[in-house]
């Protein structure tokens, strides 16, 4: 059995419902070994199954072009809350919640918080169905817990990779975050997005761990990157082919900004944005990235050029100190 | 100066005919170095240029849905004759004749074609514009020269990664093959699909050699991958979404011959197929490709798994003799 709840009851249902025909399976890497059992599933129900095999890392990549390619009228994207407001093709999503206990992993936690009374609580998608075990476990513990609401996100407390209002909306009422999820990415975004000290309660190694060090390398690596770039003669500017991830609008802006502090400036579009796709352009010495800006941010040493965000590209171009950026965050708009 | 010819007059003449805004240049990773220099040329020219960064391999792979979403009204694609019928957004094919002498290349080859009169001519797109000069060095040499002409290609001795039907049209009345151009991929193709003696004249390395031995390599790791996937309980069937990679009826059919063979059988859709998009699946025993033929054939080992072309699949099926398939083509239809 999957640790993941995919919900195989409400995606039959919603194939009898909308009488789909064909069905287009889009899994982020970490639930794919699990397409094939669904795709059994959705054709026992009568739908041709279709498997998307291209990678996929959030909401923002919904694969309605595929979709319509395909002559697809359901898609049945996994692993993400929608953000997207009005998909192509009808799009059921199921966020896969985690069917794992995070009591010991939060418990785990407490002794890296023992300094800080206010905690910011945050997670992501799979493990939000239990942020009240983790309130309770922190409040049980003399912690006073608030969980952030902007209202962008569908749930109170959730964050994403390029998304951390739920965080920054608690900055100033806490002393520190907890991030209840497996792995570093969400929660070095919280750290990069409030400076606080953030703890990661990792319930899949049942154990917890400070982010704030790998943060803070991160920052050194941003600013040695900004260096770098000050010194371009050349910019490309990069445009997400992803729905979620296409701010055309932006890109012109940055390219006219580019041009007009005496730099030659470039639009490239690209659906996946790989050192090796970019290593093709030897005369751009840096680039802006208006695509998903979490590209580049945790490994820019596997790009060869510096990868800037919007935000830090101010930087370069002297529209806002260093600091400010920082406050505002590398890529909060 | 660049060793192609990017023809920037018809370029220019093309945006003036088209009044066209928004210009998208799509190029293979050789090309992609002068891109720059080539947005440049269309911005002075009053138009928006953008560069498509995505990995681009052949004129199948036409970037119209990405045009489509960009409000490109003109997309420049460099490197490939056109072999789609009708594309979504205007195109222009600049198909980058190489500015390189063969001569020395083409001499070189003379002693490897000493044992045969009869020469099957063929190239790739870059070189066309020189297949006469080949012609006269051969027949000055004494010897027979045949350059195919089956109408598939829109010119005669052309070869692309998926075509060599220019090669198969004249493959009874030749001895052997010359190829003219860069690398081993096209050549190989030939040695494939002809099962004749194979020499490359390689004017970019001024040098000559056979694959003949690379090719009987390369039949040999056929023959193993179809004799691993005689044992796949279940096969995953690849489809591609590139728009002229995309055989979706023809994928219905392996699945259900698959299934027929008791076989458990999922489509997959994917615009680019990697080794890393496919060890997501670890239910699937072996692959069947109906996207680019080409995938997988030249380096199997990078796959974890066999990947059979839809030929190489009726043989594991029982529906083909292995020797009759050779006959019939590893990939043509």
């Amino acid at each position: 059995m999957s640790s993941f709840d995919f919900e195989e009851q409400r995606i039959k249902q919603e194939i009898t419902r909308s009488d789909a025909k064909r069905v287009l399976l889009q899994m982020p890497q970490g639930l794919k070994p699990q397409a094939t059992r669904i795709a059994k599933i959705v054709e026992d129900y009568g739908a041709v199954p279709i498997i998307s095999s291209d990678p996929c890392y959030g909401a923002c990549d919904i694969a309605e072009t595929d979709a319509a390619s395909l002559g697809v009228d359901l898609i049945v994207h996994f692993g993400h809350a929608r953000i997207i407001k009005e998909e192509k093709t009808p799009t059921l999503y199921v966020e896969a919640y985690a069917n794992i206990q995070i009591e010991t992993a939060v418990t785990q936690a407490l002794p890296l918080l023992a300094a800080y009374r206010n905690i910011g609580l945050a997670t992501s998608i799979q493990h939000l169905k239990t942020i009240d075990i983790a309130k309770q476990i922190l409040t049980e513990a003399g912690k006073v817990v608030f969980i952030g609401n902007m209202g962008q996100m569908d749930y109170a407390g959730q964050v994403i990779g390029c998304n951390y209002s739920n965080a920054t909306a608690i900055n100033r009422q806490v002393d520190a975050f907890l991030f209840v999820g497996g792995g570093m990415f969400h929660a070095i975004g919280i750290a990069l997005g409030t400076s606080k000290p953030t703890i990661v309660a990792d319930p899949y190694d049942n154990r917890a761990y400070s982010i704030t060090n790998e943060a803070l390398r991160i920052i050194k690596q941003r600013y040695a990157g900004i260096q770098e770039a000050q010194n371009a003669k050349s910019v490309g500017i990069l445009v997400g082919l992803k729905p979620g991830q296409k701010h055309f609008d932006q890109a012109l802006k940055v390219k006219k900004l580019a041009e007009m502090t005496g730099r030659a400036a470039y639009l490239l579009a690209g659906r996946e944005i790989t050192p090796d796709a970019l290593m093709e352009f030897p005369n751009i010495d840096a680039y802006v990235n208006t695509a998903c800006p979490r590209i580049s941010l945790d490994a820019p040493a596997k790009f060869q050029k510096p990868i800037l965000t919007v935000n830090e590209f101010m930087v370069v171009c002297g529209e806002v100190s260093w600091l400010d950026m920082l406050k505002k965050g590398l890529f909060e708009n």
